[in-house]
């Protein structure tokens, strides 16, 4: 298969370049990507970078930001940056990447357990996943030629703990290498419209 | 109770505004409202809203857009106007109008049952009603005095069969009276982080 990764250089993107192996073609996408450049949050980049990649059986992005804020600071410009990056860049990968799918492809996005699990500081974030888990439960019953589409739900990574585990007190953190396995089931696999949980 | 009602001459709005009877203090907001005038795609004006009306012991929205579209004919402009209006302007209602609902007061904002049970034409509308759903789940465990939040998620309502049932195909109405019972039971419940499903 011709698998388009976006955030190909990222904690979960690179497990999941990894996870897929040599018997695919990995093209591999990020701002800095080693294969085509993107910024997921511009309209006219998405439809460059499917420009210059063509035609590929499946796109799987583990790309998009959004901040950690406390409910009381959350302004509506800090949440506009999950809104244009999380939310809509991923958003618009489908809409503007359908026709570059081939026949009986896959779209496949990513979320999170913040959403399922509220955390403190997570309202704005949680909202972005939520906005693509229910973007992908309803474009499944209309996607053309067989495509697929589902979201990848992640736990905290073990990799991201460091940096991340203060914001996740009691959760159980797992390695990337697993979430990535998640994304070769949606790719590889028959499921569409779900939101598949790492937890 | 001095309760905000936006959208409050709205198909649904208006049930709300009658079910709540002559017991409560009712401010009445739209467009065009009766009492206070608001657009809730604008920061500014939902801004202009909060200082005219000072303090409430509830918000509660019936307000806000977002346009049918086939999902192979949705653009990320077309989508934007669901972001704006349903998502962005009942997010934000809650975010600028922390400040004015007093102690152990309330939120209540609205999403739908396309999300849970998915129509054609109806992604883009979906995914705003999921933002707004896990908005308030997350929020809800942040939120300061002792203030709730919950969305209550209407079915196709009965007043709106004519202009909407056909994207509605094998539902069953019901009366917006009857949703109307859902965000009285948010107001003067005690429940907080929960879509109250009217299915
Ligand atoms: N890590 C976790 O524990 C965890 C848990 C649950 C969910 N998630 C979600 O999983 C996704 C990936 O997380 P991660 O920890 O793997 O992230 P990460 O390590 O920060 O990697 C992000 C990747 O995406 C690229 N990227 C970032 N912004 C981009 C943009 N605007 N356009 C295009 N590419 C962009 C980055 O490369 P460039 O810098 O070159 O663009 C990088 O390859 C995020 O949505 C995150 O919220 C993560
Ligand atoms: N009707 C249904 O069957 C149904 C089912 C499920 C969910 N819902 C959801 O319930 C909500 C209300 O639906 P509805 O059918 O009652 O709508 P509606 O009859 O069209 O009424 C909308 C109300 O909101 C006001 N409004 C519209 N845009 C606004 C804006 N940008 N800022 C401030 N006020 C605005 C309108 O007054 P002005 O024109 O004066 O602004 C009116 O009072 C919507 O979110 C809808 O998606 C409806």
């Amino acid at each position: 298969m011709r698998i388009l990764v976006i955030g190909a250089s990222g904690t979960i993107g690179s497990e999941i370049v990894k996870t897929f192996g040599p018997d695919h073609e990995i093209i591999q996408a990020g701002r800095n990507g080693k294969d085509v450049q993107v910024d997921i949050s511009s309209v006219e980049s998405i439809k460059n970078m499917y420009d210059q990649v063509g035609k590929v059986d499946a796109v799987v992005n583990a790309a998009g930001g959004a901040k950690f804020a406390k409910l009381t600071e959350l302004t509506p410009e800090i949440n506009e940056v999950g809104i244009q990056s999380k939310q809509k860049g991923q958003v618009n990968l489908v809409l503007l990447g359908m026709d570059y799918v081939n026949d009986n492809g896959s779209f496949t996005l990513t979320t999170g357990i913040m959403m399922d699990d509220p955390i403190k500081e997570g309202a704005g974030i949680a909202m972005a996943n939520g906005a693509v888990k229910y973007f992908v439960k309803a474009a499944a019953i209309e996607m053309p030629r067989g495509i697929r589409i589902n979201s990848v739900s992640p736990t905290i990574m073990k990799e991201s703990w460091e940096a991340l585990g203060s914001y996740f007190q009691g959760f159980d953190p797992a390695p990337a290498s697993k979430a990535a396995l998640l994304y070769k089931k949606s790719v590889l696999g028959a499921l569409t419209g779900k939101n598949l949980e790492m937890y």
